[in-house]
């Protein structure tokens, strides 16, 4: 890192003086913040983070913040650690467990059940999904940023005022209730969805704002690994769903060979399960019963009645900055539902556009910022709704008929008429960069075209119908009954 | 006062021993708190109001607070004060004055124009609206509940913790930073649009919260009395507009006979003015050359750079409660853009809508707060988006001829076939007490068949115009022609 700092300053043509160093403060310590570190320290700032929880890597496992959904890592997110050091992205794959595709299992009254689960694969070209730990990714990250000459980081820090003009910062120590305060030029707010960053910067510019909850509630399950062999007890490459129009249950792979697992409810099921282990045993029962001898029942009803049910948030804002002075980033600018697996990839895309839009006006961070504000609205609102979209999807209509002939149609295109250039939404979301409100254009533009072609197609039909219609009537009779078209 | 008490407890049957009274807190003592004091100190309750501000009544007038637009009173309004108190009703109609409709002043260069003010009335049955000085209708109501035994009024106190399970309240007092802990039985939030009662109430329940900022600001100026007779200096019955398309000037009159002026334009628009009075009387020149004698040139410009231009926010949440402990009313519930003139209107009928609700269920405030939640819900981000619509139609569309047609022909059905049950949108919202929600219903109902009768009119007028086409055929010619038709 020192060497690239003189080199940088060295290159400034008639200044001898090395530039002062540039300080910029990250609130939240969580993976978007940690990479964000990352950029910045590499971008030859002097770095602070400020994490309001302890250092999850000096606590025993009970202590992980373990009210987290497991993530999905896709493109996105990987690009943006492969385009600030490919050794990083290397060692974040090595902890993750590739997912191929979506492993559905329906009810035993679904008429298009078959039994069993049906393995429906995320792209034809055999490309993946990833599912990581998020305490693991974390541990990752700050690991990295630690080594970092000019990264600071402090742990157990609440923030407690935010003067943006001043540009002054003010912490409290959880343990001692002291207070620091931190000058800097430039503050990062990565603290998640309850974002108390945003909570200021909102005193400094006129934010709009949305945040919606949804009717779902979550809790947190477990299927343990096998016993003996210490294997995945189903698919260790699945996303397992077992969709249930008005709930559902999922289990993403953890590179430990356990699968955690969600239950996603509206209120009324969690009232209607009540508080004894009969009462989850005979909704299990009825509902998932091929989940109850993965769990087991004794660790199913221990698990369900000390996990906690979580509700859902959305959120919605703009602008993300303050003059050159702050921005918001992952979360804390768009909280959005678990349903598209996109939450982290999203989150860690934008400190990889934001400092593509610094690069691009190194002199003139305002603009900067205010350019990175614009273009991620865009986006991140796209993929807000495409992920509460998805939440519909995955619940409901995920085995129906209409979704898998939709998405064979695309697949067979995209599968053996590369040329014609269709790709899925899912994909275009999944395994692209492409901007997500382009996705979403040119995903529309595709569909037009597609029913213009199916029009076509249906008129092609009909005409070639009728020439065959035409031809074995003339066959039959008409021929035989004259010159009349001749 | 205490009479009533007495009536009422007399009337529980069996019960010897009177109820203990019940105590409310009030946070927020503008014109919807105050009224709500009064509200529950009818309903027999202890109350005690908690006001951020200092007391209106004890300050010089500059210390009133002007940042406000001068609030339209209208039926919703007067109701909810006549349910309570036709006396105060009678007190606050003294401090108003009528506008009987709009007066249009047209730019220079809109076609539309006739050069001088053009009166639109808001009702043809001469119903009218009224304008309030915030500042002295907030003193009468002040003064109203200070008279009842069972209310007390703490001024300069900050709302600083809620805690609505213990059901505790912490105040500051802000000259002796003293903290005032209040244990109560209810919690009442009507503290504004950025209400910290709000705040709390969100730590409670999920609240799902929009809010959003038009791109317009205000900024307020006046058009003193005249000089000498010390009357209006334009037609004191008339909100006085002057619409821009972009931007507009509107102009309300004070019983003081001042008119309360407000600029809304978008920020570029007072960047095009910059900070040097040629700039403001260029503008003022170009596109309100009538309002700068009615102001006067140098009040003009000594207003305008002392007054600060102001942001506006519009906001939906729900739910508006907490269990049996805590409802929020007002703008801090459904702040709007103030183009309908309801906004204290809707804050004054959730009053009285919260009162309905309770006295329907009297032993069972849960309930009662869940239905006045789902009712206002409904009609608050009803109304929300009419003001939000009326914003752009006030601006630009209120000349228009498509604009004065439709209401010319509701009118004229509304005036003279009362018996069809056609009233205008206007009418309904401002002159009557319908549900927001229900007014929306019906009068799309109502339009829905106005097209039908539109229809049924051409036709008629097209087979009309047959039969005459015929008649007159078979005059000329036809009938001549022989007996082909008999």
């Amino acid at each position: 890192m020192t060497s690239t700092k003189a080199t940088s300053t060295g290159n400034s043509p008639g200044n001898s003086t090395p530039r002062p160093q540039k300080k910029a403060v990250i609130i939240g310590g969580g993976p978007v913040g940690s990479l964000a570190a990352l950029y910045f320290s590499r971008s030859n700032w002097d770095v602070e983070v400020y994490e309001l929880r302890s250092d999850p890597r000096r606590c025993g496992t009970q202590a992980l913040d373990k009210k987290s959904i497991n993530l999905a890592i896709s493109e996105r997110g990987l690009n943006s650690l492969k385009v600030i050091d490919p050794l990083l992205l290397e060692e974040v794959m090595k902890e993750t467990v590739p997912m191929t595709g979506r492993c559905i299992h329906p009810g035993k009254n679904d008429f298009r059940g078959k039994g069993g689960g049906e393995s429906q694969a995320y792209d034809i070209h055999g490309r993946f999904i990833r599912s990581a730990d998020r305490g693991r990714l974390n541990n990752i990250l700050l690991d990295w940023i630690e080594r970092q000459p000019n990264v600071k980081i402090f742990f157990e820090t609440a923030l407690k005022r935010l003067d943006l003009d001043k540009k002054d910062a003010e912490f409290e120590k959880r343990s001692t209730k002291e207070t620091i305060t931190v000058h800097a030029d430039f503050f990062l707010g990565s603290d998640g969805a309850h974002s108390q960053a945003r909570r200021f910067l909102q005193r400094y510019t006129l934010m709009d704002y949305e945040q919606v909850y949804i009717d779902t509630l979550w809790k947190e399950l477990e299927i343990p690994p096998e016993e003996g062999t210490g294997g995945f007890r189903i698919d260790g490459n699945h996303l397992h769903i077992w969709p249930r129009k008005d709930f559902m249950f999922i289990a993403i792979p953890s590179p430990d060979k356990t699968f955690t697992c969600t239950l996603f409810m509206p209120e009324r099921f969690f009232d209607e399960i009540g508080d004894t282990g009969e009462g989850l045993l005979a909704f299990f029962n009825r509902h998932f019963p091929d989940v109850i001898p993965l769990i087991g029942e004794e660790k199913l009803v221990t698990d369900y009645f000390r996990n906690s049910k979580l509700p859902l948030i959305s959120i919605k804002c703009s602008p993300y900055h303050y003059k050159d002075t702050c921005a918001i980033v992952g979360d804390a600018a768009h909280a959005m539902v678990p349903f598209y697996g996109q939450g982290m990839n999203a989150g860690f895309e934008d400190v990889r556009v934001l400092f593509e839009h610094i690069s691009a006006h190194p002199d003139n961070l305002s603009l900067a910022l205010s350019n990175y504000s614009t273009e991620r609205k865009a986006d991140a609102h796209t993929i807000n709704d495409l992920a509460m979209r998805n939440y519909i999807e995955m619940r409901d209509n995920v085995t129906s008929r209409l979704y898998k002939f939709r998405k064979a149609a695309e697949e067979l295109m995209y599968a053996y008429a590369p040329w014609l250039g269709v790709r899925t939404l899912y994909s275009y979301v999944s395994f692209s960069n492409v901007r997500y409100s382009e996705v979403v254009r040119r995903v529309r533009w595709q569909q037009g075209v597609l029913d213009r072609v199916v029009k076509m197609l249906t008129l092609g039909w009909t005409l070639g119908a009728a020439v065959l219609v035409r031809r074995m009537m003339g066959r039959r009779g008409w021929a035989e009954g004259g010159d009349g078209w001749s």
